[in-house]
Order: structure tokens, then sequence, then C-alpha cells
């Protein structure tokens, strides 16, 4: 279905259209979808097709302009304004890109403050995007006239955290966990820092007594670190919901999280009633190659054949740096095929296919593959997981490095800093993990692991979301917790009153005491006196 | 297939013919299977024979003499000789009955010493029993021999546990929560006071701060009363072993947990990985009623009937008790069917049917069952909950209290305490529960929020039992947390240090300042001198 402009002439009525047409069928769940954009919408398309297919009526809500949000099959898509252009949204990305790829080793304060400002350039991006829907009476409106049973939303990008408060909608947020732990604040879900790593530290769960003093102290920091992140898009919410509130006090009233991730994954911890674990939902059967690509990678014989992507951010890197990888490849016996859409470098060697798009999770099932370069994100991971294909990492931002570090810990693949690395690291990790036959019998072991389970996470991520349209919410696995607050719930109230009893006890005692000793002492001096 | 003796002669054959049987077959996991008695082994049982029935080679050992266990369809079953006999194991069943259901209310202190000397009898049954299998070392070298690929067992008796311990086989519980909350401390779960109420308070999970202060200090306590509950197992584990072990220390290598609820029931609260919920296994679809009971129900009319259970453990009350029910039943409209063996009482009302079995889920199933009197057994409710019928419940011991809050606080069921209970008050709960549609509305919601599942219990029981045998545990859902102790879990090292940096530099500072000031003074008060 062609996307449809909302806030135009027409858009109301054809809303309203749909909704008396949905209530003449048999019943159907209606979805309103607010995906992120980036890798963000590539993980959530999938579930939103199928719950389309499966009869629901979902409508699918992006800005005019982004980076990744499309279309989906079986869903009807709704399209706002917003002021800026694609060519702007553009520029940001290939700025990133200088910053992600490029970076200048030799100037740490130029990195950092690169860093800093994509983030903030990106941040405010995200905030008029927020604007310009939330604002818009005539979007918000015909959104409430749908009158849906659920918002499914990625809380990445708050827009939809708003729009299900503003829409008092059942929530269900679809996550691979977000900055300052904001996921299990929210939830109420323990994740004690002694092993529980926070984001960006690279730990393992298994910490050294250093490394849990950084953790503990990153627990403390991360609030901090939120109200930068949140501080404008709450004043924005508390703005149309005309009450003062927090992403976390929003986020507390999702009734579902579904989190990209399993354990073979993250590292073990408690999760909360309301969670459900979909990881390794993107990486279905993988199909047959197309004949070109097939003859090509056949033609790598018993050696086998490497796939390497930098994912959705970065498709072309810097000659320079493309130079590197290539030099690395000459080197060796397999062959290698890289997603790369910039201008063919001089020198390819004969065993390099470059490629605009690659079928990444069906060259990964092919018998052929050998090792996947990727950058880390939990998507490739996942199907490299799926494939049982040993990894070659090399993180750029965000939570990459994270998900890396996990991989490492599982003896699945080797890290490379991208910033840094020789073309003699590069040929070092590949050799390692294709001929150390231990990575190849770990990620196998994993892979089988992984497969198996009592349903597949496509099935149980479309159940809970019709359970949650089914019964507008799941309020029998919301915790009491969030009738408490911090002081209650780690009863400190109850140790504090504990303590004042015992100390008004002993205090009564020992005063008791030394009043009777008094009276004895002054008795017997009194006597003595006497005598 | 008859039990099989095991320490006679032969037994150690047949056990070693079994194997060689079976590795000439397809792979089929091999499943030690070393159940609780009582009530536990029902819901057990169905699990055990899915188990079989799908082709693993499953084996059920059992001491000769047992309340409740019995052979399982598609299981081998090998007994263990016992030095008691079944009378003897009835007479104290008898007496646990006197106990609970008998009790003199004008004598508490009666009731807390009998109650106290009925666990004791039944805890040293317990241990003899496990005594009796443990160091009967033909037993055990059959066992051995059998090389199993995982134990599925009850841990409410500790046997199984042990055997475990000993066989180094990966573990499978399957319980619905045990004494002083030794499944959260084993398996590192998170259950905060403030809002997760411990066993035998009846609090719900919204509580008091009077309430909470009780849950805190129980929490204190809890270790304490374990201590008494398991120090003889933990000394026989010791000595078989031949290291110092605890229950809790052998609990924690677990590779899953089975819990028997989910929260329609249970109040929602953190999990563990590897904690797998089945609550509700045991009420599959009702079967239609055999002709006799049938007709009986159907001459109820439209007033429907009320089925009357007290559970495994108290199958006949005395007479003075039933008369009181008798007496409320003849006031009521509705036909009863209560489940009682004991001699058919005089003037016995029409409209009453005594039976020495129920089939409890069927009658339960039946469009005309309007209400359901229970002693608040985790079974019964499930199967109140899947038919929807709203409950009249009377808790007798153990967990029973605290699942019959559970109900009431959903608002599905009225609690009598059967010790103290009048006519007046079973007639006013029963009129209460069938007139009241608020009851009905809201059993048939929390039924429906039950049954909508993506997964049934039963076959989640099945694969994950299945998973554990394949890759021989669960190695990658068990929590770093194993590896702290209490005073790093809780980051207390971390604090510690911490502050005393900060004291330290505060000291230091102070210091430092003191020394300038008076080094600063010292020289004008020496000017001045000068001066």
């Amino acid at each position: 279905m062609p996307p449809e402009r909302l806030g135009g002439r027409g858009a109301g009525l054809t809303g309203l259209l749909l909704s008396i047409l949905c209530a003449d069928l048999a019943w159907a769940g209606k979805l309103l979808v607010i995906p992120a954009d980036g890798s963000h919408w590539t993980g959530m398309k999938m579930m939103v097709e199928e719950l389309g297919k499966r009869g629901n009526e979902v409508v699918l809500v992006m800005p005019e302009v982004s980076r990744s949000i499309g279309p989906a099959e079986h869903t009807t898509t709704l399209t706002y304004p917003v002021p800026y252009t694609k060519s702007q949204l553009q520029a940001i990305q290939m700025r990133n890109l200088d910053t992600l790829v490029a970076q200048d080793s030799s100037n740490l304060l130029k990195k950092i403050y690169s860093s800093y400002m994509t983030l903030q350039v990106m941040r405010n991006y995200t905030i008029v995007a927020c604007e310009s829907m939330l604002f818009n009476k005539e979007v918000m409106k015909i959104l409430r006239e749908y009158d849906f049973d659920a918002i499914l939303t990625d809380p990445f990008e708050p827009l939809g955290v708003i729009v299900a408060e503003y829409l008092d909608l059942p929530s269900i947020y679809i996550s691979g966990g977000l900055p300052c732990s904001v996921e299990s604040v929210s939830s109420q879900c323990p994740y004690p820092p002694s092993y529980v790593p926070r984001r960006f530290t690279r730990f393992t769960d298994h910490m050294t007594l250093w490394q849990r003093i950084v953790n503990f102290l990153w627990t403390a920091i991360e609030p901090v670190a939120c109200r930068w992140r949140y501080a404008s898009i709450e004043e924005l919410a508390s703005r149309l919901l005309q009450r003062k509130t927090s992403m976390t006090e929003m986020m507390s009233h999702a009734s579902l999280w579904f989190m990209r991730f399993d354990f073979t994954f993250e590292f073990p911890r408690p999760l909360m009633p309301n969670t459900v674990m979909i990881g390794g939902l993107n990486c279905e059967g993988s199909k047959p190659l197309p004949l070109e690509l097939e003859t090509f990678v056949n033609k790598s014989g018993d050696h086998g054949f490497v796939v390497f992507t930098l994912g959705s951010m970065v498709s072309q890197i810097p000659e320079e740096k493309a130079q590197l990888f290539l030099e690395a490849f000459r080197q060796i016996p397999q062959r290698v095929l890289w997603r790369y859409t910039g201008p063919t470098p001089a020198n390819l060697p004969q065993n390099v296919k470059l490629m605009k798009w690659l079928p990444q999770n069906d060259l990964l099932g092919h018998p052929k593959a050998r090792a996947f370069m990727t950058h880390g994100g939990t998507h490739g991971l996942y199907e490299g997981i799926c494939n049982g294909v040993p990894m070659v990492m090399m993180p750029l931002f965000g939570d990459q490095g994270d998900n890396v570090q996990r991989m490492v810990t599982r003896g699945v693949g080797e890290v490379l800093n991208i910033h840094y690395t020789t073309s003699e690291e590069v040929v070092w990790a590949l050799n390692k993990v294709i001929n150390d036959t231990s990575y190849k019998e770990k990620i196998q072991k994993l892979s089988a692991i992984h497969k198996d389970r009592p349903i597949e996470p496509l099935d149980l991520a479309v159940h809970w979301t019709e359970f949650v349209m089914r019964h507008k919410g799941a309020e029998h696995l919301r915790p009491a917790a969030h009738n408490l607050n911090w002081f209650q719930y780690h009863s400190l109230d109850v140790i504090g009153l504990l303590l004042s009893v015992v100390a008004i006890v002993i205090a009564a005692t020992v005063k008791s005491c030394t009043f009777c000793f008094r009276k004895c002492c002054r008795r017997k001096t009194q006597k003595k006196k006497k005598e």
C-alpha cells in the first residue's frame, strides 16, 4: 500500500473510512506501529509484516523523511511532514561515517568532540521529528480516531512512548537495551552491578574488583547521563501531556518489553515477567543464493569464503582504509564478499567481490561460509550465531563494543579496532577464526543451543503482541514494585524503623541501669555517711 | 511395566540390559526421575509419562512404600526397600488429618505442638527413605550404570538433589516454591522483601508498613528455620559425598527449575533465566462425565452444582465437621459432589452425593459447575482457574494459606477457616461466590489470560527437559552471581573500598590544611615575637 500523507486534506477521512471498513470484518486487533530509524527498523519490520499478515490492522506511522523506515507489507503506512530533507539526513549520516571509521588516531580530543557533536545533532533530529508529529493536531486526531488496541514501538526513539501516553494505549516496546539501563529501571528489573555489566563498559559478567568498582560508579553516574539525553524530550512530553513527566515514568507503564536477545548472546541475569526474549527473530532459514553469487562462492573450493559488512550505517569507507582491507584479503586463500557502495578501488584482488547489497543471511547459511567480518550489530551477530559462522568483529559505536565482547567471551570470534588495525592484524584474525577449529566448534554449539527452542521468536512476538491487544494490556504481569518509591523498594524505611527501635530499647535499658546503679550508690553512700 | 525391585538379585543386570538395548535404538534421552510423595507426584506424573511417550527412556525410582507415588505409563519403575510399612505411613497420614481438620480450637498450645510433632515425624520418614536409597550401594551402582543424561526431581524431598550430586547429573527441579525461599536463594533470584511476600505470611504483594516489617524480619529469620529443616539431611549428604555441603549449595547446581505457577496465580516478581513456568500443566481439556454423574448434575437445573474436595491428604473428616457441611448444603439450592471416603453420615441431604473419587477437572469443566470448595492446593486452584469456576477455599497447611490469598486478591473466591467455620458461614460463602456475578466474571477473565499462551505448559516442560538432556545441562543460563559471595554480590566490598578512599582523601585534606594553617600561624607568631 503506498504511504498516505497525514496532516494533509482528507487524511482524517481516510482514517475514519478504514476504521468503519474494519468494523465490518471479523475481529482483528488494531495496532499502531511507531518504529525507530536505522537498523532498529530492520529488526522490527518482519514482525510488523507478520502481524499484518495474520489479519491484524497494522498502521505504520513514520516521518516523510527517514534513513531506513519504509512501507512494509500487510500494513497501512501513514506519513507526517518534518522540517528537514533527505539530503540533510544523508549529510549527517556521512558525517557520522567520518566520525566512526576515518577517525584520526592522533587526536583524541577531536575524536571525542566529533562523537559528541554527531550524537547531539542526531538527538536534535529526533526531537524535531517528535515535535513535528506530537504537535500536529490533525495527525494526533486521526490516530485517536483509529481507536487502536495497542501500540508497538521502539523506545530508542521516544516518540512512540509519548504517543502511547497521549493516546492512553497499552504499549509494547521492542528493544535491545537502552542507554543508562532505562529498560531495567523502568520495568523494575534488578540488575546488580556486581555481575551485570553496564553499557559501554565492554565488561563481561565475570568482573575483577577494579571492573566492579568502575561498573558500580558507572551505575551511580548513569542517571546524570540520562538526564542530559532525555531533558529536551521530557520537556516536550510534559508540554504535550500537561503534567510533569519523565521517560522512566512513561516507560514504566509499558505492558510488555520484547528484548532483542536471548542467553546465547546476553549474559544471564534476572528478567521481569513482562519481558519476552525474541533474539534471533531476524534469521529465518537461509535461502539459496542467486546463480552469479553461487558460482562465485563455489569457485572458492575448500577454502570457502568470507562475508564482510559494516552494517546499515556504513556502506563505504575511506579509500585508505579500503586499501588496508584489500591488502589483507590479497593474502588469504578465501574469497571475500564485501558490501561496499563507494567507487571500486584500484587493484581489486581477484578473490574479492564488492556488492552494493548482500543477501547476508543466505551467504552465512552457505556451507562454504568460513568467517563473518562484522561491525557487531545485534542483527549481524545473530545471523552469525544462527548459521554457526565464526566472526571477526570491528565495533564502531553504541552497543557494538559490548555486543562483540559477549561473542569473544564465548570464544566464537576475535575483535579488531577498526581505527588502528593493520592488514597483518586482519589476516591474523581471519586465519585464526578460520583455521583454529575451536571457533567453529564453539559457534556451532552456540548455534545449536540458540535454535533449540520450544517456539520460534517470531511466533512468540506475534502471540504476545496479540495478547496485549486482546486483553488491553498485561496488568497481571505488572509487579507491585511500581507502587513503591526507591526508599521503600530497598526496605530502607523498615531498616530505619527497626534500627530506631533497637536504639530506643538500648538507650532505655542503659538509662534504667544507670538510674538503678546511681540509686544504689547513693543509698550506700548515705548509709556509710550515717554509719 | 510392573515395578522392578532394586537392591535384589538381577536388578543390576536388568539395568545394564536395558542400557544396551537402548544404545541400539535411535538416540533418545535417558532420564532418571525421583519424585516427592503426595500431591507433588500427581503434578509430575503427566509430564513424566509424556516424556516417556515421546521416546525418552524414563526410569522412575521410588521407595517400595509410599503414599501416592505409583508406576507411570511409558516408564520403567524401579523400587528400593525402606524400613517401614504402608500401614505405618497411613497411620502418620491419619494423624496428620487429625491435626489439620479436627483441631481443638480451645487449645492453641496443643495445636502448635501437634503440628510440630507431625512435621517432625514426616521429616524423619523422609530422612529414613533418603538413607535407605543413598547408602544402598547396589542401588546406586545400578543407577550409575544407566548413564543417565539428566535427573528430574522434586526438591521438596531432597533425595533427588543428593542423587544428582552423587551421580554428577544435570538436574531439573520441579517445584511450586520451597520453605525459606530456598529456590530463590539457590538460583540467585532477587526476591525483595518489600513486595515479594514470604511463605506462610499470607501477605499479598501490596503490603502495609507493618506487613513489610514482618516480611523483612521473616526474611532474616528464614535461614535459621532452614537450618533446622535441613540439618540432618545435609549431614547425610556430606557423609555420602565426603565433603561438607548444604542444600542451598547442592541446589545451586540445578540446570533448570520448573515452577508450578504462572502470573495468573503468582504475584509478579523477577525470575532467573533457568526458570520455566509450567503452572496449569495438570488441567487438560475436561472430558465428558460418566453417565451416572452427568444425570446427577443435570438434575440440578439452573442452580447447577458445587464440587467439594479437600485434596489427596484428606479424604474423610470427623463426623461432627461433616455434619456442619451437610447442614450448610441442606440450605443451598445447588447439588453438591463431595469427595469423601468415610462412613456415610446420617441424614445425608438429597442434593449431596458422596464419592470416593471425583473426576475433579471434568466436573469443573461442566457448564453447570457453579462453585469449587477446595483446600487450596495449587493443582486444585489451577483446575478452578482453567475452568473458570469461583472458589470457596479452606486452607489446611503448608503453602495453602498463601495460595488462597492469591486467589482472594484476584477476587475469584472467598476463604473460610476450616477449624472455626460454621454452617451459616459456609452457606454465606457459597451464596456469595455463586450469586455475586463479579466472582464469575473475574475468574473467567483470569481463565482467559491463563489459557492465552503461545505454547502449552506440558510441551514447554517436555522441551526444556529434553533440552537439558541433549546439551548435558543449561550452562548458558547460569548467572555469574553464583561465583560471588553475598558480600561481593551486594557490592559491599566495592562500597567499603570507595568509602575508605573518600575517608582517606578527607582525612589527608584536613591533615594538610591543619598542617599548612599551623605553619602559617607559627610564622606569624615568630614574626610578631621578632617585632
